[in-house]
């Protein structure tokens, strides 16, 4: 069964649709060590990143959708299913337990450099594919670079 | 590190937590096989069903996020990885790929009378361990339930 | 057809779907009484009253809904039409024509006092057969407590 | 007692009354009876129907209640108790139990279509009589054709 | 300088206009004197009734801009000037100083009343002349009696 | 096929319906030619008039939805479609390019004088046939009428 | 009946009401002079000014409000009757019939310009006499000296 | 600890501080008392007072929040704590137990005739030492005034 | 004066009652301290807990609310006048004076704590007496726990 | 006339303008044919049509917005007149008079496809001559796919 | 050109007016040393003190236009040109580059203490001069007060 | 200090960041005189182009902050500061004091175009470097040639 009409080239269509189901498995496993941070952090900061956790969440799951219906939309189905982002998710996540604040902020800080970097290799790939997707692209990692520098820059020691 | 503490003797807890446990796993997946489906389905009444998913991802979403807190309120830090949804998630969900809309309705349906039957178990437990905890799995199951039966509902064969 | 499951046993089922019918009964009798008295009071608390009576026809509609649609999602087709209300119906109401507002005060009173009397029983009729259709009793009651209260204040004859 | 003024000569204000009373017992019933379809409603066009037959209500609710208040306002207690909506309610209806959603579709369109033809013969009668309540009677025929002629739309059959 | 062309013959300018125009002096009176009673009412029923006059005042205002405007829309400039207004209107209105609760309502009713008498004259007069004025009118009027009701509702006495 | 049931006679809704199609041509085009002059205006009044012309394209579209689902109501099918527009279509427009200022409050005075001339006939002739149709006319004029008069109040040139 | 306790002694409360009664007066007919401007005008500037003179008239009515509610609160009952503000209001005015959009600019400026100037003495008088009924004056002329310049910006001539 | 400057000389600041803190005793004590009255209040006017009363309860927990905050920032921290307000109130207050309509309107405006006269008491005492607290003050008391004016007024006896 | 009917046994309500004016008393005792450390927080952490501490007045007080209004509706006048808080509220409370942020941190931590622990036994108290009472008992815990994990979860010292 | 400069050279505009105007004519003939098939649909899909129908209308008419003010803003006045829309517009459209729901689906999602394939061309034609217009392009481009793929899974015939 | 009218003796207005274009230096130097910090700050308390400075820039903006508008409204040009803001503005700021939190806590307080410094000298000198402006400068100081008292208590280090 | 890590090689990011602190000191520049030109303009077209001037400081800002934070982002501390702005800032800007409503046209229209012409250098510049900030400096193209056109467009003189 196929529904769904593509309106690229078959080899067009292959490239922007593998950079489309990367990119879900990133946001939609971000969404979810976010979660994690966001219910189990600890610390004096506790309230301050328990907040800001919430914005990579919200962001995640809302740019997770928009990359998972124009997969659907060039005519290949998007994989979002709990095993799936179990197997293909790899950026750095916060472990079981209670997280104390400062490290809730450096694995987040290191999770979105590392979803960052993928993502600019997606926006190279697909420049000549599909510029509808890469504009896509483009617009989550400005939006996923301006989240890392927050952290980073939350990530930076106090005084004294 | 044990920083929250606790309102409740150890036993208590320890079964209120494991009910808070379980059912955010089966909230997180609900909402992710609801997406999938959201994404995949296709036949004469995508937009019907389409909308419909999403109102599942939103409430299992709300929820999940109030069972995890509450876990953590108690002093257990609960656990929303992707590798714990993965491996601990087993409710009927939609296979890869295109879903065809009565096959979404029925999925649906059926995952979630799963879902209501193993809150009702926990309602059960929880009921001298913590009647707290055991007010908001109320809660939660008369909505599943609600959205269990438009399910079923619209899993009635059209006429003639 | 029987084309809604059931989570119940078929006791628990009839016991609440029992309860559940009679409060639709009761809930759909006052929003029309209450809009009755909405429009014919007469007196020198007119507006008062006649804005007081009006919150109690918006929360007898929204708890009217919510107790039919659980009905139905446990698999029993809740009744509503005008002629099951008209047999059903049997808490105190105004009289045809104009009302003076201490009448339509007194009368409301009385007809929630007796509806909350009513939903006592079923409280504990619930509790063991489905806690979930109890909960959903128990909010009801608070509400209907309330306004009854508010029309009991406003039942105390002025001074002198 | 008769504590509101009249507007209008006597007679004039008898037309004017009697279609009010009666144009009130049609939208009561219609608000009650779509919502009767509106709970029990099933099969594949579920979702569709439940959420247009709230639009029915809704605007019979707030019809209902403009008038009866203009009624009251032209010195005629307007009656809307269960029992009068019973006995003089006569447009079709679903029957009890489950209704398959081309049925609700089928009784709707009737219902609408005799409630529309009822208010053109109140339309003609209260032209000399009152102006006004003509004026009103013409915005809800307005709303009402325009509800039938979707039901209508919705009961042709589909393709093969 | 005539710089706005009518669409309607000059006999039925004339008499739209005249319609209007009075309407305009009766509704600016009605916001003056609303206000007015607002002010400077006293007596157990303050509250509600300093709320209830509110009311009226804002429909005035909102009937006075709309009846101006559709002046000026048939070429005919409105008149709404303070002298213009103290010379023209004459529906009863509360005296100067602080106003009995019971007394407001009264000399309400009583210009509402008045009001609806004289916009009765003013239909039957456009009826021919312009039946788009004519329709403006007849809404004017039904909220204006909705409004005189009230007060005549609220002018019964109290039980006892 | 005739879907849906007409609730008039033959020959009235055989005018009603003219008379609709008719107004949905002129609203249709009014929409397009106001969004044209919105688009291409010029001069020092530019800021102005583009704000305004927006308004008259908004309540455009508005009323012409109304007015082609009153015909489906009726049971006659609208015609909206552009060939149907550009052949029926002859209220005096902007030309090609840029509009200075004063030509497109002059273009669209005379624009909307016309189409209220032409409403003002379909008004007399639908008023036998349908007083439902006709009230829903008389709205239109008023609206159109009030916009009309602003362009004509603006057309008035400035002193020196 | 003197029904309201003054917070004052006499001679403060007859100085702040009297300033309180003579500021309503000018405020109302603002409210009704500003209005028949924005009823009446005509020019290239009419849109522009047509919206300006409603924020005069916005600000007035709520102004009017507040001064005359203070008034009522010192003891003293506020007069705000068509003939009282007929008789006592002095500020320079539109004339009757049309209003060239030039004409309008200057005559606000005017009258405003007068507004403030007499406001102006009356914050000197009640210094003293009552600092919250002063600073009430100084809000008032805050706006109105702001409205003013407006007017006054606006009256500068074009280019050439 | 003195961790917040003093834009004030160490005079100045005192009277101000002291004024606030008195100011803040009478604020939250008069949201604690109007509760106790909306909470407690019977009588036919019961619905009309019970939303006066939480009008008063609003204004007075946002004035006591500035008042509060004002307070620190001139470098003083207040002091809100149970037993401080126990100890300084000294309004006129609600009995304990059920109260009566009318007793509740006498109670409240007393209470709030005492408030205002010590507020203008202290705005004579920081006009020199901070015309900032002073502005405050001044803001608090029309506030007040204005709720004393309309329990005034509903404490007016009715006719007959 | 009896003047509100109750809809339980005498032993019951008493129960009922007891439990809710205890509850009453906690509540309003921590919206007061709550804004006392809000108004008196220093440190670095300062904005950060000045807008947690908002959100417990703000909860405290929707809950004093409606457990006040409960035990009227219960037909027990609830009493929250200072005096009374000042007698019975116990619960860990800010010192007077300027509040070091980790000591709010500590101070809220404990008090919620303790509020938690005295709910626990009114819930274990009412449940045979009222379910209505111990609903919305259950309903309070659930967010003071939330609050308190919050807290101390805050409470865990900073890393190094 | 040449009122808007130009910021790019010569040859770049007309590309860009050429580009901008055939866009325009595909979107405006989109709004007009979106809006046709919205009022003559017919058929058990009607409603979920009907509405999804008003989605393809509003993002066309928002995005036609953009376009033409897009070109008028490089200094080409763009062309939305009815006779130039209904010569210029070739995609697919529904006939005159009733279309069933599954043809609607069909023509509009062969619409939509043909005017990707559209856009394509021009996002590529514009890349070098104006990187402004071209990402214009590529978001209306995003958009009217996600548009195109609900309808081609829409148009998947249901089960059996 | 002095386009608009002053309402004040010439040496009144000329005190004014210089203490409004002094304050609108500060405000807009503020608005822009606030974004400033708000980009460059760095440090564990980033995300809390990045957003309290934009409270800061979104303060002086409306004040800064509210000074700058009262100007014009006395006839006196306001300059918030940049190089005005650049030689004029001297209150204390942030250097170039990446800010520790620690710093721009420091930074603000000590730039709003100097800037309400220099308010309380304006509003001595406005005091005869013009007690609107006076009054406007005294809102403004009241705000910024409140600003540098919670940057203050910030300040204060944390515990051990 | 290098708090913030770059995810491009160090030659991007220098094009990148440069772009980006050039383009931001264009845009507080714009934002700056944008609120002078507000401020300060008088004549005919006064309330049009002073309510349009504050679009373009709205959008200024809005953009000034996102680019401000991109830069910040990719590890490159802004500098907004008032001297800065100065220094750099060389787009035409109004003179001091009083600015004609033509004057204000001309020297926006001609600030706009300037600051779109170095955008447009900046767009290529950073092509290759980062195309995440080409696509903001694009989208900031977008709106600047839209506010440019209109004050293109305002500037064509009148008829006559």
């Amino acid at each position: 069964m196929t529904p769904v009409r593509s309106t690229l080239p078959d080899d067009a269509r292959r490239v922007a649709c593998e950079a489309l189901q990367d990119t879900l498995v990133d946001l939609i496993g971000l969404s979810l060590i976010g979660k994690q941070a966001h219910w189990n952090i600890v610390g004096p900061r506790f309230r301050s990143i328990h907040l800001q956790l919430d914005e990579v969440v919200s962001a995640s799951r809302t740019f997770a959708d928009t990359v998972a219906e124009r997969s659907a939309a060039l005519g290949v189905p998007p994989d979002g299913r709990p095993e799936t982002i179990s197997k293909a998710f790899t950026l750095p996540a916060p472990k079981e337990g209670w997280v104390r604040d400062s490290d809730a902020v450096r694995v987040m800080a290191d999770s979105l450099q590392d979803a960052v970097g993928r993502l600019r290799e997606r926006i190279a790939a697909t420049e000549k594919a599909d510029p509808v997707t890469q504009d896509l692209l483009i617009g989550i990692t400005a939006e996923l670079e301006k989240q890392r520098w927050m952290f980073d820059a939350e990530n930076v020691p106090g005084e004294g």
